[in-house]
């Protein structure tokens, strides 16, 4: 029995036997399935890659070798290989251990993505740079990565360069995210069926020798294609072997031992259990145990049941669009969001009518430009910081064309326990620099439907935020035909200075203006972009103070236009910013927490908006 | 004959005989090379796709079927046939016809793209929104934008849906720009040397019919697969057909007849000569007919020839490069730019440190990021507007992980005659958006030397912007040694005012200062971000009227962040701006022209500089 709390490197796992190998996988299931129980985190991704991550300890050498993990939600065998098993009682906490790779916490930890499918390029550049062309970089990445576009790119450029041997290793478990789309996929499932024949492939190479084959090339092609066509990666440049199982433990080794040995560019295609090992995450269809909260290890329920009427602000998105499109046709498109944006109400009612694309964010956004051009109205959901991934198209498809598409934008703001690389607090500097792109965000579910209702009138791109968090509201007490037209709104009015935010921010600010009985105004900008200049005129003619507060990095924020706004008009008003400093990299842990140690807390705002 | 100039739609196409088609080929190559010659534009990729516009609007119907022309360059057939032959004296030109699509100016006008590999998600869109199922959608793209990310994203989701028909043509012409590049090309060139081997499994199909093909599916497919391996078209579930001829017309009649049959997504691959029927450009293989200035139609040779010791910026970095590398290891890395950016003399020179990725914005940008994270430096190329597909990278994987990748943006600022889609203006306002990242202008070539001399000194990203422009210069007369720090320059020093701006820009604001002897301070903020603060307060401290020219839009420009910074310490000064108004689409033309119309005239720099 190894105690995984006192591993200190990963150089122990070459010294196992075969049968502690599988021990040490047994093990470190439990671990997972104990820890996250009680932390969260992303289980079922975790369990599906025990056996082929002690399997690449166990073939290539970590101190020479480079591991990249695409995404990095699935590196917590890898994190307790390299001795940080004991930090899992804070993973994705506040200063806790991270949820994904992060380079400060372990040398072993070489790429930060975050977002998906780019250690195909990453490991380009590594081998390119690499001093020593023995040293083997290997990317773990999932099949719902693989088809997007970056990833592609990655394989193109490497499948045509025979000098390097990347070694990818393709893990299939039938389901990404939720479930993977695409022709690929079925690909896929056509490839998974040649087992027998890939086989019967290898024999007959073994038949004809090396100098035969050569001389009779044509017909070897002939002879292989009717054993079996080639596939997509064999197109693509790369050698493949598989598919193999890869929650065999020897068998994985088998197969690392010969990919290594590789000149060229491969991929090995292994089949995974998503969830392997733990039940309720066995069965788990729904994608409910990707990213998880703590739960009950026995029954697998999760531990804090939302109460009553409390919903996120997805939900209430998703609840909105079905009773929307009760009265009215529209399309919905997602990339990769259906279940963690919780659209399966929406998709189940309208199957036509919902396209969760997989991790496409680019073609999402230009085939709802497509449908915007056709005069059919569409809804396109990103969170915040994957819709990063389609700014081009977003600005010169759908923008510069002015095309009415709707863009609900999730998870805007501080994204809490995912961290750094997915915060939501560049998207209104992005979408600020793109032409006749309005920008909103409502404070509450009422504001979201009656700004989802303008949207739909609207005539040109509008941008509609709301954050990661949760709401009480009675679905059946909402008003669904309430409109509201851009511009600003009173909440408080007061004497002594005047508050601007935007967004359920305002509630917070709301309270603790009254709570402390402090006579200000605070207005709510809900149209972000563009200003309500009639009340910012107002605002400027009435208050020598001024605090704008919102959760984005301060460049290109909604208080830059307000100071440019009172400078081009001549006032002379002092106007003040609560937001992120354009250099900050905001960590994980809970949402509470990141705001209240990055100027956010109740005293951060109280210090800064009081007047005596 | 058909007069060109009196076309008025292009249903007359449809009534021609096969002799009338050929003859209208004929002249219309004939008209394009009497056109370009004069004017400039996109010559080879035109001549080359002569036939198959005719063809698509001999065998479709354009008002019905919808014809999207990816990127959008080769589009001049298809405006000669809808009656736009008359324009082309004024092609590119300001108020002239676009050198691209432009839903403006005709409506079989369907997708304006400018940007590559949009089409086929734009395709998607409109084929979903369709409600007239038999009309069809076709897409134009060449071998050298299919390999892009989002256009496999598009073909990944259009090959799974087995409900609707899009055709798309595939013109291989095995240049793309300049070269395509990656494995997708070789499985190109191994899918074209398999033509009579296709014209057998067509053969083999008539032989097995359906009723018995169905019963011995695993055996067909066997047997075809001994003819064909399926390609990765067919792999991402196209039905594919070809390669054709592409500059015959019989013969891209023909399959176009048959492909407009299918009920299932189809691919048509077909070869063309990039320049067909000029015989300069039919022997270019280094691009320079790509986009052309006006030429001498006998010779081929330019117009204009550029005056001794002219150079384009470009050029300019190329050449600093060249010189680097002698001294100093780097790698540099260009989506598809090698002969836009005149990168052939350091490739030629450095074949190993040099990657032309072709369009593959994406990963060149994660490319260069595990570059430079093996400790190795790296200079990314892009032109300004593209790289806005690299955003997400760029800022997640390049600027929050801090790394030091140099990245020179060319053709900043207002692009000319390439117009909407390809304008520089918004790349301030992006990497402004993004963590650490430096951004920089040089106002002529030895501040250009000094500042990638600083770059590559400095340790995280660091942006180097450059016009589209040209500028004497003697190289051999360049300080290489040259290093520029941070900070901005005094160009002039009056009392009356202060004039801020970057880039070559600040030599016309000098010229005109010293002209009419305005007592004004010339700043040069050389160094856009992070600003100079010192000489800010200097400069606060000093004036009461400050300006700042930037041909950027002015949301996220240096402009807000002066008034911002003002703002903060409390100065008063007024701060005015010219600069891009934020929802402006600026059109094409000559970037004179485009300025003079937009507010940067000499005139209306006088206007708002002069203090009386």
């Amino acid at each position: 029995m190894i105690d995984l709390l006192e591993i200190k490197d990963p150089s122990f796992v070459k010294k196992l036997s075969m049968k502690e190998l599988k021990e040490l996988a047994h093990q470190i299931r439990g671990f997972l399935i104990d820890n996250i129980s009680k932390t969260g985190g992303h289980l079922s991704s975790n369990l599906g890659v025990v056996e082929i991550t002690i399997a690449m300890y166990y073939v290539f050498d970590p101190e020479h070798d480079k591991f990249l993990f695409d995404v990095g939600h699935q590196s917590y065998v890898h994190k307790i290989l390299t001795g940080r098993a004991k930090d899992f009682t804070n993973l994705r906490q506040f200063g806790g251990l991270s949820g994904y790779i992060r380079r400060a916490e372990s040398k072993y930890d070489i790429w930060e993505s975050g977002h998906s499918s780019t250690t195909i390029s990453a490991m380009a550049g590594m081998l390119l740079a690499s001093e020593n062309k023995e040293d083997k970089v290997i990317s773990l990445i999932g099949d719902s990565s693989i088809i997007n576009g970056v990833a592609f790119e990655g394989l193109n450029f490497l499948g045509s360069l025979k000098n390097l041997a990347p070694i990818i290793i393709l893990n299939d478990n039938k389901m990404g995210i939720s479930k993977t789309v695409g022709a690929l996929t079925k690909a896929f499932s056509r490839i998974r069926g040649t087992r027998l024949w890939r086989g019967f492939k290898r024999a007959l190479n073994f038949i004809f020798p090396t100098f035969i084959t050569n001389c009779f090339h044509q017909m070897k092609r002939g002879v292989k294609a009717f054993i079996q066509q080639d596939n997509i990666f064999e197109d693509l440049g790369f050698d493949y072997y598989g598919p193999i199982k890869g929650n065999d433990l020897a068998a994985c080794i088998k197969a690392l031992k010969r990919v290594k040995k590789n000149k060229e560019p491969v991929i090995l295609h292994i089949i995974t259990q998503k969830g392997k090992g733990y039940a309720p995450s066995e069965s788990d269809l729904k994608g409910s145990y990707h990213g998880v909260g703590p739960f009950d290890k026995i029954t697998g329920a999760p531990l804090s049941i939302p109460a009553l009427n409390v919903h996120s602000y997805s939900d209430i998105v998703t609840h909105y669009l079905s009773k929307k499109r009760e009265k009215e046709n529209f399309f919905v498109i997602t990339p990769a969001m259906k279940a963690g944006a919780k659209l399966e109400e929406f998709a189940t009612l309208y199957p036509k009518d919902f396209y969760d694309v997989g991790i496409a964010e680019e073609h999402a956004a230009d085939m709802a430009a497509g449908i915007a051009l056709s005069h059919k109205k569409v809804v396109l959901l990103y969170y915040s910081t994957f819709s990063q991934r389609a700014y081009d198209e977003i600005l010169n498809d759908i923008a510069r064309q002015n095309l009415p598409v709707i863009i609900g934008i999730d998870r805007a703001g501080v994204v809490g326990e995912d961290g750094a690389t997915h915060q939501g607090i560049y998207d209104v500097a992005m979408f600020g620099s793109m032409p006749n792109v309005m920008i909103t965000m409502p404070k509450n579910a009422e504001e979201l439907v009656g700004i989802f209702n303008y949207a739909f009138l609207h005539q040109g791109p509008i941008v509609i935020r709301y954050p990661r968090d949760n709401v009480y509201v009675e679905f059946d007490k909402l008003n669904y035909n309430h409109v509201i037209s851009p511009g600003w709104e009173y909440v408080l009015k007061g004497k002594k200075a005047c508050v601007i935010s935007y967004g359920p921010e305002i509630n917070r600010i709301q309270k603790l203006i009254e709570d402390h009985q402090l006579n200000l105004t605070l207005v709510n900008a809900r149209f972000i972009r563009p200003i309500d200049e009639e009340i910012l005129e107002e605002l400027l003619n009435t208050y020598k103070k001024i605090v704008v507060i919102e959760q984005v990095i301060q460049r290109g924020s909604l208080y830059q236009d307000i100071v440019t706004f009172a400078n081009q008009r001549e006032y002379n008003s002092k106007i003040e910013s609560i937001s992120f400093a354009n250099n900050v990299i905001l960590p994980h842990g809970k949402i509470s927490d990141v705001l209240n140690h990055y100027g956010f807390s109740d005293e951060d705002i109280l210090k800064k908006i009081r007047v005596d």
